[in-house]
């Protein structure tokens, strides 16, 4: 088994935080996704997509989609159970992923695709409006999470879970994406330095 | 157990179809989505992201994103399975769901939203030029999906899952966002043919 990777860029990242919750080392193989490796044959022929990271099993199975990934391992290694345990729980891990999949992960990516000059090539066409639109959506989305985050530690209720790195990632993505966390929003603060502070969040 | 259910709009009827293929009935609660209902206090107080459709349960728990209220009946009437069954087969489901997901129902709902007239109040700013990008990014995926078709009957194997009536309804919804479905496309075709023939495909 190997797992191709990207290295800073955030989906690997993604998978890696998980891997290193869960305990479970894979080897990996580096893609330079700044000398643009990841439109390479490598990668190409594994996943025509040409995103990262990839997933190859021992008989030759690809796995992509960050999520897909983790699920798998998660099926093989249920615990430290990061998808949720009963139908109600596995139902709000997934609920509390997607929203901060697509309200913060989403946006941010949007923003920094369609603003940052380094992507000019990567996003064609670059859409300068649509990337500004993004950062306001974030911010409207941080809002409402730092609500949530009032009554409860992490993401999806008192456990950490797959939702958590989701938006650990999205939230450090804000850096190069430039946008700033309101300064009122203390509960997602907190919860941010939790997630942090994990030995997971080096990975 | 009720379903805020939002008529024609993509969303709800994944939900419909996938209750239909587990044959579960759910009480509808039908919101105007064209009167801005779900923009209502009835939607707001249950799913501040103001989206359908939303799930209650008799106890007031509210679940909300499609996917996860699928994953919720899934996990409490496992058969037909419809999200995978070992390991492999549920991260494979999951990727075909999500490349679905993100390649096609994404980029045809950016399309719709950002050139259609009717949702000028909708999507703020409407940004025509980040429309445009997405039909060609929904055309693309359409001509590699069509090559994985070539070798197997559904979306992500021999058996009918989520990931095919995310394909189905993102399909379906190309209509009122202008997208035609390139004429060399045989496999997507027969495959649509398909899934639309289901009893299912009517909810």
């Amino acid at each position: 088994m190997k797992l191709f990777d990207g290295g800073r860029a955030p989906n690997p990242r993604r998978v890696r935080v998980f891997l290193a919750e869960k305990g479970i080392e894979v080897p990996l193989v580096p893609v330079d996704m700044g000398a643009m490796e990841h439109k390479g044959e490598e990668v190409t022929r594994r996943n025509p997509l040409q995103r990262l990271p990839v997933l190859e099993l021992d008989d030759g199975t690809v796995l992509t989609e960050s999520v897909a990934i983790c699920r798998y391992f998660e099926e093989l290694y249920p615990e430290p159970a990061l998808f949720g345990r009963d139908a109600l729980g596995k139902a709000t891990v997934e609920m509390w992923q997607r929203r901060l999949e697509f309200n913060l992960f989403g946006t941010v990516s949007h923003a920094f695709r369609h603003i940052h000059p380094a992507m000019r090539e990567w996003e064609v066409p670059q859409v300068a409006e649509w990337g500004e639109a993004n950062k306001h959506k974030a911010i409207e989305f941080l809002r409402l999470f730092d609500k949530e985050l009032e009554n409860r530690e992490f993401a999806a209720g008192d456990e950490f879970t797959i939702a958590d790195i989701t938006g650990l990632v999205a939230i450090d993505f804000m850096k190069p994406a430039r946008i700033t966390l309101p300064e009122e929003c203390a509960n997602v603060r907190r919860w941010h330095a939790a997630v942090s502070s994990r030995p997971s969040a080096a990975a």
